[in-house]
């Protein structure tokens, strides 16, 4: 059994591009951030069997564990730098880092991001990341929405959903949301002045939208349509998606559509605390739960 | 079950202390890191089974698990401010999470430390932690050995491997060093004008030395005597010390023993590359492995 150190040296030192901001690399015992300015940071695990397939190829293993936890910078309206790695596996291989790797390779080159320290041991397989961006000016917080405001989202729902079905049949591609994430790095700076609330939709729009209104202290209704989702209305509890919900004063409506035709007005922030579902006729969709949850099916 | 924002509301939540460098606290997307000047971050995983026996009190998982990411913090030079926490639990229930948060709570009071955010997920137990840390001025890297420099401990070596013995005798106690590490955090400021290289004591004093020894190009020769360790010469290949082990120049020896008591001399930085231990009668002491490595006992 090759060592710690041999996967290390071998695959992830290679990964780390020393800059002003990130002066040191991989192999000390920190890794040193160099910035001068307002860091985020957040920190997301990835589970074998919970969070991805067991039999899932180690790329595409690195690649959503780093896009979902670069997720959460997006959602604070930053842009993400360099992510730490934590990486527990029972018995790493050549073969498995080789894969793995090229995985976090490719998602550094598609977010302009830089591994920038980490742990590796044993155990079983789960991947923690610790994200790390830059947000300057305002943040996108959940604090934020106001009664009145449009809620939308940046993307259809239902997009991580579908992917894991296709990857369950066999319909692997390179443009699977479930496997590659694709996450909104080019609506940031645009949007970021527009916003009062956000959240990026990993759990499922309706418990993550649940989590903005309990932070304003505000309720919403959400118009379930078929122009905001893939499949059908329990897309809005799918997780996975990795789009954001936000919210945003009625009055920038035109100006906030037409930044990218990807967007969706979902519903309204309303009175109150509850978030209700409506159907096209207008009757409340009830859901027997809200989006995942880690500890239900314990 | 109760699902995973309960156990983050009820017990990490109150942990989060706001400051101008925190400005936030947990229940956003990120962490909010205000410091306007260098950051250093470290991340350490503990696994159950690997780095802690599976019957521990969940309160010494919580301080040990913390502690030994912290501790990276002070081998770098740096005073540590805060962290991010990931818990992976199998089943997670208010007593477990209540003695995990008291052992979070006493080791945030003892090093003057904050929990900013994290995750909690479904998995095999193993605790991620992200050390944060400031570090103006020098940084203490591996890399500044220089041949003719003295070798220090920063105090004597197996007080983790006895803390362990103690521990499964039974013999448990607020002092065990293997359930409560207690970390340099008074020696830094003193020693970081002086020395010129540094690593923490984690999987034992022969295998963080040829850490340093590798990343600053040289040899060394230990002398293993009665005065540098608790037991006997075994506790040079013991991991779970978080001593530091550090290099000076020769001319530094009286000003740096006069810093503390507990700092011991233990050998000099060499022409080469290997790392040799000897005895009390110069006779070399051959160890079949280094230290604690995760992967090789499988």
């Amino acid at each position: 059994m090759e060592k710690e150190h041999h996967f290390i040296d071998k695959y992830f030192k290679p990964l780390a591009i020393k800059s002003k901001q990130y002066p040191i690399g991989i192999g000390d015992d920190c890794a040193v951030i160099d910035s001068g300015e307002r860091l985020i940071t957040s920190k997301d695990i990835s589970v074998s069997g919970v969070h991805f397939p067991k039999e899932l190829d180690p790329y595409f293993v690195a690649y959503r564990s780093v896009a979902t936890a670069i997720s959460d910078i997006f959602a604070m309206g930053g842009m993400p730098t360099a992510y730490l790695l934590g990486i527990t596996h029972p018995k790493p291989n050549e073969g498995w880092f080789e894969s793995f790797s090229r995985g976090l390779n490719d998602f550094n080159e598609d977010y302009d991001v830089n591994l920038i320290g980490g742990d590796l041991t044993r155990g079983e397989l789960n991947i923690s990341v610790t994200a790390f961006g830059q947000a300057p000016g305002n943040l996108l917080t959940r604090t934020g929405a106001n009664i009145g405001d449009l809620i939308f989202v940046s993307d259809l729902l239902g997009k991580g959903k579908k992917g894991l079905i296709d990857y369950r049949n066999n319909r692997d591609s390179d443009t699977n949301h479930y496997l590659k994430p694709q996450l909104p790095i080019s609506l940031i700076p645009k949007l970021k002045q527009l916003v009062t609330s956000c959240i990026d939709v990993s759990d499922g729009l309706l418990i993550d939208l649940k989590r903005i209104c309990s932070s304003s202290n505000v309720g919403a209704v959400i118009n379930s349509r078929k122009d905001i989702y893939i499949t059908d209305e329990h897309d809005l509890i799918a997780g996975d998606d990795y789009v954001l919900c936000f919210t945003a004063k009625k009055e920038l409506k035109e100006k906030i559509l037409a930044l990218d035709s990807s967007i969706k007005i979902i519903g309204q922030i309303e009175e109150g605390t509850k978030v209700k579902v409506l159907n096209e006729n207008n009757t409340e969709i009830k859901y027997k739960k809200d989006g995942w949850e880690p500890f239900e099916s314990i």
